[in-house]
């Protein structure tokens, strides 16, 4: 029996999202039952619209070269289909006797490739739906860790290296925001940047704990009064107690809805400004700056790591084997089983599609303004090879001469 | 006759300021009658507070693990000294019989090591004042460019490349704010991003153009209707005919000043949100995402040129070899002599001092939105090896087949 595969890519797109689609591409053409890759160009909306692209007209040298290149090669949707969209996709997918339906995604891709998966089952078609993972937010449930999110993590950490250096050079309070709107994960890699004990950030905000603004200020306070200086990370999406995001209770209500009538959190300096306002207005500290790292996080050319790298390959070409062999579908997990080193189990759509995982307690300190220990030893082994190291002077004072 | 060596940073820090300080502080290792070499902590503020480090006392390897890292490892300043405040740094001088004064910084700093010189010849002491040259701005006159500009270069046009894809895989308006009051080097660093035809960014405002909204908003919505997305690249110093900056434009007036008055352009995403703002409102495009790249630009841990390393290197080797065999005073400027090569003549202070270069018109295209051919020649060479390469996926369209 001959094999036509469709790979698309969802979401937001990440530093290894193209790994995953040269996985999945170069993968198949060990099949020699496969006769048929495509691509379906910016997600599913491409695939509704028979907008679909030959794979297998690819040359390999040019695959790992997109596969080195950030963001989604294919283009991305924010669409989230529904049953009727889902019926449409099948649609199409039959329309071209396509077997094997491959959805490079985070938590609503899984969701897709789980619907579709039903509709076929209804529908007595023979259709492998398997879900690849990816999301730099590191929130799907059932995995160790995400494709896309060390790659994400390592850009954090390097970027609070030097804003800690530059901090530390011209001192003052340093406040910056990071992407996640319920997963503090990405934010807490900001911890990953320090080395000398004195090393920013000094405090990590995570929604997965109630910011309180006064409690806020006085860690601020705190911190500055002990080193003179403050450097904090602070996620995108923390909230009050009743859950309403702080960028909202700042502003005063003036702010951005996106398509799904959420809060607009990404692509505005709004958060990390009001933050510095609270700071200048409250503490009276003049220098207060703060940066938002936006888009940067998720697609700088030249910041990945190597282990992310190889495991988004590995799923990508682990998805194509379980659609072969296995005779299921599924989400092409991720699962650590020593220090380090994974095992990708296919495990059921239902355990992930639509779920967001949030950082684990053991992983948030108690203060609720840092991380722990366990987190370190979380994280460290994923960012892979050759992280820029710093140093600091060791040079002795000169004693006073001046009369 | 014995030497004694200063050495300070001053201004915003670079990747490669600390490149200069161990330039310094290992050549001075070579000539057998230098019998000191300080650091003054914190710029010339650490001079006048008398708090200086014995640089003799650092290890080679730590040096060399400095001089990798980024930000100001002596700790920067931005005061601005008067001649009585370099009175004062004179006095300190000669409390510890220091007779080279080596201040790596931008055009104020050199300000300050003329104003330090003119003193010294008129107390008729011998001190040797040189200026070692650093700045992203890359705005210092008589230089063909400045360390630290060209790692600051690369990193805009690495986060461009990814913002490029990132904008193509979901489509719509991204708008970066890049660092430069006045100068547009390194936000114009950003068309180095561009690789196929159809690459962002579209559009490069620079503040040595007039930006007129209007025009801005024409230019958006041409670029938009014929690639269906837009990026941008806007100077946070653009400003209109009045010299006002934009950034006052659009809040209306509710904007924070810096210590000098200046309106405070980094440190904020203020500016970014209101050009998206005006997007949004003015053209009706849905999905607008604006990015301030702040402090990143900077001080991001790796992402360096090795290219702009070895020349922070050797201008403070330079420095000291100026400093005890010209017998002159002076500013260690960077001179293109071949392609790509460079010589490092000591150039008078008074070339230098308080003054801004600001991009030639030869490098920015008649129509004001984009650099000429010209500053990608000048440019290319400075970025250094390893560039990270992207690239697209080639493969042909499928034949639709749904009925």
């Amino acid at each position: 029996m001959s094999h036509k595969i469709l790979v698309a890519q969802g979401g937001g797109p990440t530093a290894v999202i193209n790994q995953s689609l040269a996985g999945v591409a170069l993968e198949a053409r060990r099949f020699s039952d496969i006769t048929g890759v495509y691509g379906a160009v910016r997600g599913v909306r491409g695939i509704i619209e028979e907008d679909l692209v030959d794979l297998a007209q690819e040359t390999t040298a040019n695959l790992e070269a997109v596969a080195a290149t950030p963001a989604a090669a294919l283009g991305s949707t924010r669409d989230k289909p529904d049953v009727k969209y889902c019926q449409e996709i099948f649609k199409v997918l039959k329309a071209h006797q396509i077997d094997t339906f491959c959805y490079i995604g985070g938590n609503d891709s899984s969701d897709t490739v789980r619907i579709v998966a039903e509709e076929a089952a209804k529908a007595g078609e023979h259709i492998r739906a398997i879900h690849i993972p990816k999301t730099i937010d590191n929130d799907l449930v059932g995995f160790d860790h995400t494709p896309g999110f060390p790659s994400a993590a390592r850009f954090v950490a390097q970027a609070f290296a030097g804003a800690n250096l530059d901090n530390a050079a011209l001192p003052g309070v340093y406040c910056a925001v990071i992407m996640g709107r319920h997963a503090g994960f990405l934010t807490a890699a900001s911890a990953l940047a320090r080395k000398y004990p004195s090393d920013g950030p000094h405090l990590i905000y995570l929604p997965e704990r109630t910011f309180v603004v006064d409690k806020f200020l006085a860690d601020v306070k705190e911190t500055y009064a002990k080193y003179g200086r403050c450097v904090i990370a602070a996620s995108e999406g923390i909230h009050d107690e009743s859950g309403a995001p702080i960028i909202t209770k700042l502003a005063g209500g003036a702010v951005e809805k996106d398509a799904h009538g959420n809060v607009q959190l990404s692509g505005t300096g709004a958060l990390a400004d009001l933050l510095c306002e609270e700071v200048k207005n409250k503490l009276g500290i003049k220098r207060v700056r703060g940066d938002t790292f936006g888009y940067l996080q998720r697609s700088f050319v030249g910041c990945v790591s190597d282990v992310d790298q190889r495991e988004a390959r590995e799923v990508g070409e682990k998805a194509v084997q379980y659609a072969m062999w296995a005779g299921k579908n599924g989400s092409v997990a991720i699962r650590r089983v020593a220090n380090y080193a994974v095992d990708y189990p296919l495990i059921p759509l239902e355990d992930v599609a639509g779920k967001t995982r949030v950082m684990e307690d053991e992983l948030i300190a108690p203060a609720g303004n840092d991380v722990t220990p366990k987190f370190f030893d979380y994280l460290r082994p994923l960012l892979g090879k050759g992280v820029p190291e710093v140093a600091r002077l060791r040079a002795g004072k000169v004693a006073k001469a001046k009369k």
